[in-house]
């Protein structure tokens, strides 16, 4: 059913939990070999911990401050690397993970983030809004980010400060996706006494407008001498859910919504929109 | 200058810092008399303190749960009614009033908020996103939301659930408001202990992702048993400044941000976005 424009959830659709896990790792800066044991380590983990899906960090293949492209290249992946259907193999039926990687697509480096179900690469997304020196390394994507059929349900995927224009977030959510993936690197910027990471209220604010959950995971430690924030998030229904345990992982069981947009009788948060007054 | 379709502030143009109050008054349900005496009375006083910028709360003369169009009708104003004057012949050349009002335009109701300065009135905007049962008394406003000069700067105006939409501030901010007013009446939803109102956090994240401050005026107390939430906020750079004083006053001094949309040597939260990929 459309009203409005807006592909409303399936109101037959049974609404399901899942159990989610974004894992806060420290690659170290240029050292794939080690960094891929990293992050073979976490999925055995979360599987054996009945997490059906898992996010790690932006660029958790090489590290994010690259010194520059030959660097850079030398840490990169292509989207048909082998090491990526080794964490497909990783993987049970109804298990999805979540990756960010340095990617190499034929000598042009893209900030990309691997979506993989047990059967394999199910998507790949190249960072469209490249933050700081981000733009001497990569080009931005091209295309728009992917909401991805899995078996738990449709994937929106995000990349770090994609997020921080609340278009992506709004995007994903009216074309369907059921929960967006976010992985991050946010170096710690000022903020006030007792507040949350500015990054983290964005976060909250984009799951509230849109009805929407949303899973940030963000880096552990500090790199070349910047410290990230820790700002790793579960987010549903605008709050943050659960905390960060010593090892950097938070988890959750978050309702996919479905047909939740709908929030009183005569409201709902996407079809009350008027696109014939924006921008 | 124009870059990627974004006007730019004017870089020539001197920063000013503007004095801003929110002042969550108490009208009576359908006591025009009274809530008119409120709002005269909160003008002379802020004009007394120095104050530049006043907001007001949504439907400031009529109150919010009107029980019918009969009641609203009642308690309704035109936009040439003469108390808009008024207001504006209290006011020192400098300063400008924000005040939300229930419209009575030859019959059809609207949520309406009138901007007015010393020379009279500015602006009216009609709320176009109509929250629950205000649908049954008001007609939407067919018009986007307007960006209107003043002696202080540019103020977009937004009321209340409209804020809820990130489209909305995102436009005014990209038709070249330097600052949104929101005139509201938000009614008290449940929150985790600890937590902001969500709608703060949703106006925080606004601030913060178009780099605009952002004034939200609540009310105060409780109206025919529904309690209100006491939001007041002024945000600037996504944070709230200032407290609500004993009597429901945020007072706030906030930098007019022309040209402050760059956050860092390659980025600029405006200039950066990709209109291509969204929605």
């Amino acid at each position: 059913m459309v009203v409005n424009g807006v592909a409303e959830g399936d109101p037959e659709g049974e609404e399901r939990s899942i159990r989610v896990r974004a894992e806060q790792l420290s690659p170290r800066i240029g050292e794939l070999a080690h960094n891929l044991d990293l992050i073979e380590r976490a999925i055995v983990a979360a599987v054996a911990d009945g997490v059906q899906l898992l996010v790690l960090p932006e660029l958790s293949t090489s590290g994010y401050y690259l010194r520059d492209k030959a660097e850079a290249l030398s840490v990169a992946l292509s989207a048909d690397d082998p090491v990526l259907d080794r964490w497909a193999s990783l993987l049970p039926a109804d298990a999805v993970v979540v990756v960010g990687f340095c990617e190499n697509a034929a000598g042009v480096l893209y900030n990309s983030a691997v979506v993989v179900d047990a059967g394999g690469v199910i998507a790949v997304y190249r960072k469209t809004h490249l933050w700081d020196a981000e733009q001497n390394l990569f080009v931005p994507g091209p295309d728009r980010p992917p909401v991805v059929e899995t078996g738990l349900g449709r994937l929106g995927v995000l990349i770090c400060y994609d997020l921080e224009f609340p278009e992506m977030p709004r995007s994903l959510a009216l074309r369907g996706a059921d929960i967006l993936v976010v992985p991050t690197n946010w170096p710690l910027v000022p903020r006030p006494d007792g507040e949350r990471p500015p990054e983290v209220v964005q976060a909250m604010a984009a799951s509230r407008s849109s009805a929407i959950p949303i899973v940030c995971c963000d880096r552990s430690g500090s790199e070349r001498g910047n410290v990230w924030t820790q700002g790793t998030s579960i987010i549903a229904d605008g709050w943050p859910v659960g905390s960060t345990d010593a090892q950097g992982r938070v988890d959750a069981t978050i309702a996919i919504p479905r047909s939740r947009t709908r929030i009183g009788p005569l409201n709902d948060v996407l079809s009350d929109r008027r696109p014939d007054l924006y921008f």
